[in-house]
């Protein structure tokens, strides 16, 4: 029993100053978690029985799947992470040191490497295969910006499992498995999630999708589509608008150059050519120029992982951004910074606010790469930088007047675009990553060598998938989805407590009867929390309780002496009130649902 | 249940290179734990079982004390270790780092300072108090010298408790229920302890015990005595021989020089003596010089944790040396080293292999710190350096001819030495420490400013206490007392599973009968491990069975044809047939000891 006299607990009537969220205000006030450093948390009794229940669904849907759980040790050497190049790939993010030896060891992010050479150290063979193991385990990653309380913290349980087959359809079957058993991880925990087709960016995989859950705190954008289609915003392809062919683009008015003194951003140069040339515009049907016409050129500096650099152009549709994060995605593993003044200074071909496209016999030849955006289609009429200060190319026909390197998608995504699949518009959506399952396939068991030998005696490559899911993030979320202006509103199957019991006043009876009523339920099996303070009162008793959020309590008062006590659920406010004969069937039959 | 087809586990025939203990090849043979780093393991499927159980044995019994769990980050910024001094006294068993910010954090070794903010964030009256706290966490430490597997890791997992109380009364029941608690603890662990007095050293507490399990692997040395007496040889104090008053001393011979060329050493004197002086002898009856009365002259330089050094000089009877361990916990927090040439060279009144009390009226006084053995009370009669090259000092006498700035208990304790408490002559014992338990008092308290409002409404500082058990370390201790040359043999608590079913041969009625009876044990609660994989003969499964030691196996395979099946009993090898109408039956009884 937990009695509330003795509890290590104290619950705050003001907010954390740096509380930026529900969810860690509540916890922070409620008692159930203290910061301990930036991003770094402690878990208090109520905190750490929440956080082992989350713990113990995911577990039970992972070993429902055939999952074996395993625990690696957070310290780990470098080398089998040079191997794989994560060592220098994760960046800052990864937490570096030296032992006494001075030999580097790294704190694991994530623990692909260390699964790979185990199972490469134990398995041989086939037969051996498929195999699923996972760990529940504290990770460590140095976040630029740890925010939000638990949401994003820099020492982190997690659930990470990997699935080693000896093919394709092994795999697709082990990540079809996790697949299923997130989603009921995920109801059991009382999450909706979306799942959404993920970036495979620079790891390889063919496979990804992340189970993102909606809600306004996230730091997560995604799109959906009213037909189904869902995926993060760095997965979303673009639908292209139809193609002309040959002959429809000959008949396109001819590209000519005009003077655009001054005109080096897109809004001045739609500006001009609506002041210029009137009614000319391509677009809109009262010929206005618009934004969307003018093809917006930027360039950035990429940064290979082996420290090369080289000048990228993209072009995309003028009344589009950049969205630094598809971007980035699409160009990893390379890193893309916006071209500064020295850079342009280096390049001097590229004219800041006048570039175009190559092949306009306007430059020469520049071996730069040229991406343009997928609405930039074959007959898709632009006005573009002439590539000399203070020129522009209008009537510029993609597929006749030029051409590129091929296609980026690092535009930002837009309310309303289409989605790929034809499936009808895209809503933008912000969400929560709780869990990621990707399919790995080879890159890990091909730098570390795990291989076994094939029905026919033939050593291949095992293929693997990884599985995540945030168990600390997991609390946060659901403390964020389940709460209101009073407290913490938690779900039955994780409150720290089944029944929270409120003894009232100074009478000695009504503290008697508190305490047969919690003996009994918890000789019942019932989670008890029994607030026993001798002098608080019952104002701050019934604040706690609210705060608190366990689903039921019962206040044992003032009533007892007419044979009443209330039973109170927190969600919905309603106050039952039932006999002291009756309470524990009453308790019970809320808490079980009968 | 566990089936063997598809267990993450790997058995090997052969011992690893590296595994110098019975604990450390068997859990490695048995596919229990892997090694991943220098001092770090990975825990395989049946490993994590086992440590999971020590787990819950030692939560339940500190739940048991009222002791609350909470959850500790590993990662802990460097001010509070700072404060109190531990971020420099932790030496090089400490693992530092820094984020990206290039702020200094550490990996907790323990986590006194954390627990005590967290108490001052929570609590502010002596009404809060007394508190009991504690976590089941990994624990991070440098060492040195990690060896025999689980026994000396980096990585490990830890309880460790704080107590907070009120007055030094508080303390004392604090400490006491935790004692208890541990004596149950390692009970149910069926790991015999002795509780060792231990030597609270530089952390400045009264009270401190260890739990050492005797053990010939273990690293610490400890003394027991038939009457009761137990103690860490750090602890060991001398029992004194009785001091003569004034009187008698004034009744013992004069102090005289003599000329002892070359006598530089204990040896050299102790025959010079006998040549040069034979019969003359004060111990031996039959008056031969014996080493015990040649006083015996160290010079060490003590360095303080500021940094400062001084020489300090320790006199003991010849016939003993110094205890590193002893003198390092004697000094402590200062370190002492060997006087090296050149400090002799920086102290020419330090005569080597002349050296002698001050007092003689043979040297001026020095300021050189003089401790003495304990055993050189008033009366007792010496031989000594007299502080000049080839001449020492005979009829010595402490207390008459030269005293000293105190005591040092630095000498090693032997065999046959007397226990302080009279109890009768001492025993040493190897043993491994299992848990120590310590009155810690104020220390952190008063440097982190833990303070509490009493009765009064006067701030009092909280006194401590820190608790911590070993956990991996005991599941090391479990199996290194738990095996035979066959493999583990766990006992029944801790075992992964309750019963390990081996089908054998090819017979489908077999492996249909174990599928049933393993699915009944199953259904009637019980954890078991089963044997079905196809093409693995007999005699290769009766191994494995032995190695990984779950204490009773039950063999199905040719007797069934006849109306048996066998009930293994792994510690005593017993074997006995059953039918199959009665396996359930008798399986359960063995595991229940009905």
């Amino acid at each position: 029993m937990l009695r509330l006299s003795t509890l290590f607990v104290r619950t705050l009537r003001e907010d954390p100053s740096d509380a930026e969220v529900a969810s860690h205000r509540l916890l922070v006030r409620a008692g159930y978690i203290r910061r301990s450093a930036a991003g770094v948390y402690t878990w208090l009794p109520l905190g750490l029985k929440v956080l082992r229940k989350v713990e113990q669904i995911v577990r039970e849907e992972q070993d429902a799947i055939g999952g074996q759980e395993v625990l690696f040790s957070a310290l780990q050497p470098r080398e089998p992470y040079e191997a794989t190049g994560r060592w220098e790939e994760y960046g800052p993010t990864l937490f570096r040191l030296q032992d006494r030896r001075e030999d580097d060891y790294l704190l694991a992010p994530t623990h692909e490497e260390m699964f790979t050479l185990t199972v490469k150290d134990l398995y041989s063979s086939y037969k051996d295969l498929p195999a699923m193991l996972y760990q529940i385990q504290t990770k460590f990653r140095d976040e630029a910006r740890p925010r939000a309380g638990l949401l994003r913290t820099r020492e982190f349980i997690m659930k990470d499992a990997y699935s080693f087959d000896v093919d394709d359809a092994g795999l697709d079957a082990s990540y079809e498995k996790q697949r299923l058993a997130y989603q009921r991880t995920f109801e059991r925990l009382g999450l909706p999630t979306v799942i959404c087709q993920a970036d495979a960016g620079a790891m390889g995989g063919s496979r990804s999708e992340e189970f993102l859950h909606p809600t306004e705190v996230g730091e997560d954008t995604f799109v959906v589509s009213d037909g189904g289609y869902a995926a993060n915003v760095e997965a979303v392809t673009t639908l292209p608008p139809e193609a002309l062919d040959e002959a429809a683009i000959a008949a396109l008015p001819a590209m000519h150059l005009e003077d655009t003194p001054g005109a080096s951003t897109i809004a001045k140069l739609t500006d001009l050519s609506n002041e210029a040339f009137p009614g000319k515009g391509r677009v809109a049907e009262d010929g206005q120029w618009t934004r969307h016409e003018m093809l917006k050129h930027l360039v950035y500096l990429l940064t290979h992982p082996d420290g090369t650099t080289e000048p990228l152009v993209i072009a995309l549709p003028g009344d589009r951004e950049v969205d630094p994060k598809r971007l980035e995605a699409a160009v990893a593993p390379a890193i893309a910074t916006a071209f500064t003044d020295e850079d342009f200074a280096a390049h001097p071909v590229l004219k800041k606010g006048f570039i175009g496209p190559e092949g306009l016999g306007l430059e020469a030849p520049s071996g730069i790469r040229y991406l343009v955006d997928p609405r930039v289609v074959p007959g898709t009429s632009w006005v573009a930088g002439a590539g000399e200060k203070d020129k522009h190319a209008y009537d510029l026909v993609y597929g006749r007047d030029f051409t590129s390197d091929g296609t980026i998608e690092a535009a930002e995504v837009r309310d309303g675009d289409p989605a790929p699949d034809g499936s009808g518009p895209l809503r933008l959506t912000r969400g929560m990553e709780m869990g990621h399952i990707f399919q790995l396939g080879r890159k890990y068991a091909e730098a570390l060598g795990l291989k076994v030998l094939d029905e026919n005696g033939k050593s291949v490559v095992v293929t693997m998938g990884s599985y995540g899911i945030g168990v600390t993030r997991a609390v946060a979320a659901i403390a964020e989805l389940n709460h209101d202006e009073k407290g913490l509103v938690w779900p039955r199957q994780l409150a720290p407590a089944d029944v929270h019991i409120v003894a009232t006043g100074k009478d000695a009876a009504v503290f008697e009867e508190a305490e047969r009523v919690a003996a009994e339920l918890e000789a019942r099996g019932l989670e008890v929390l029994y607030d026993d303070r001798p002098k608080v009162s019952p104002g701050v008793k019934f604040k706690d309780a609210e705060l608190l959020g366990v689903p039921t309590s019962l206040v044992i008062g003032r009533g007892l002496a007419e044979g009443t006590v209330e039973v109170r659920d927190r969600a919905s406010g309603t106050i039952r009130e039932v006999s002291p004969a009756e309470v524990v069937g009453a308790v019970l039959a809320e808490v079980r649902g009968a």
